[in-house]
């Protein structure tokens, strides 16, 4: 895959990879990296029971674990070599309730600063294969050096 | 407690602590009710390191989760009998690491509306008692007829 | 231009334009219609400095109020004959300073529904013909019947 | 006025009123300071025609404007001499039309931190000297040094 971003730590790759394995809950919600280019990261978790809420769907904010993650590791993954990322808000809209067999998030760098990177992340859910858009996901990352 | 909001609905506690139970995800989290007032619910839960990121500390996410179940279940209390309650949207401001023994997230009511509920949440960390504001989140609710 | 959308109500193009006519503050801020496609309206205005910031650059404020109405007459578009629109929520990130010659504000709908339409903005600068994101936004509407 | 916050720059009153004054937009829109104290700011404008929208209701991005520069102004009040404040991101909900006589805006620190700032704003109407909540405002404040 093309990225229009030019990574400032070659080791971008392993950084991001490394980070995710450390986080304990994306074994709890059961998530694997699909791919990790330069300003985006994608990811992917099946549907589990013990992740729903009232209706039987995915959790809004088991949706936002994972977008969060999304676009954290795409804003690390263009950051200096050292620097740490932290997320300081984001806002997530819901537009469709978060069923399905497997659901896929996309963290896209919207604009990458020295300080503040802005992200922007889409959830898909699977349903017999059919693609269909769940959420969307505005996060403000810092690089923490 | 007393409350400034009267609900429409006499049967409003017991609607939200069955809801409460319907959700798988609060036994992952391992949440419990507090309290629910009306157009106010409070929920804890303790540290898990199954929900953690890559420091240790509680994952931005599930901080989001409950906040926004905290969120939710105050709208939900407002709401007509027969009503069902959804997230539309929401907004996470995290202010301080999610490192502690456990965490209490308090939703309330800002403006509750036939269809759309304005609701303000805030997550507190406790370690050995001491208490530190982690998070705040703005969130929509839509009743849904 | 072509469109993604099939509006429903055919004087979608006449409605857009009547309802920007009545918004004084869009003369107050000089804006004009560049175009409006079923799902999306663009608008532009020049820069002024009754408009803007200590810095001398327009007011974040002042884009919000731009992106505002191009998402919301975005969603204005696909809405059923007779509905009104109602911004309930933005959320808007500011990228980079507001300066430049002209600025133009590009709305879309992301998700329509019957009740509640979800949208996405883009404010970008022109300097000496150069363009720049200036602004994002992501606005929840309302259709009032 | 008390405020719980002391302020780094003992000079924040003299520096919030000044660069007040250099925010032209504030002079088109009409507004004020009615207070500044540590981590507060209090504006008020009254209503004008030429900053309505169809309805002719104060428009959203006008409530924006006079609500981040209030937000702004009350994360500026706590910075250290010599920085600059910038809003990185803000969010508001719109509860009611912003019809009335006049309108005052309060923003409030909620997080003091050396770089990020996170602020609270509401703004609220006056009709018949009436008060009622019209907007809220989640605004990220940076330090610039």
């Amino acid at each position: 895959m093309t990225s229009q971003f030019v990574p400032r730590d070659s080791g971008y790759h392993k950084k991001v990879t490394n980070s995710f394995q450390e986080q304990a809950v994306m074994k709890t919600v059961n998530a694997s990296i699909v791919s990790v280019v330069p300003g985006e990261t994608i990811l992917e978790f099946p549907f589990q029971p013990s992740l729903t809420q009232q209706n039987g769907f995915i959790h809004a904010g088991i949706v936002s674990t994972v977008l969060d993650s999304a676009c954290g590791y795409a804003a690390f993954s263009l950051m200096s070599e050292g620097a740490a990322v932290l997320s300081i808000e984001f806002k997530v809209n819901l537009l469709s309730p978060a069923k399905g067999d497997k659901f896929k998030a996309i963290g896209r760098v919207k604009k990458a600063g020295r300080n503040i990177t802005v992200t922007e992340g889409e959830l898909f859910s699977y349903t017999d294969g059919k693609e269909k858009l769940v959420a969307t996901m505005t996060a403000t990352m810092m690089a923490v050096y």
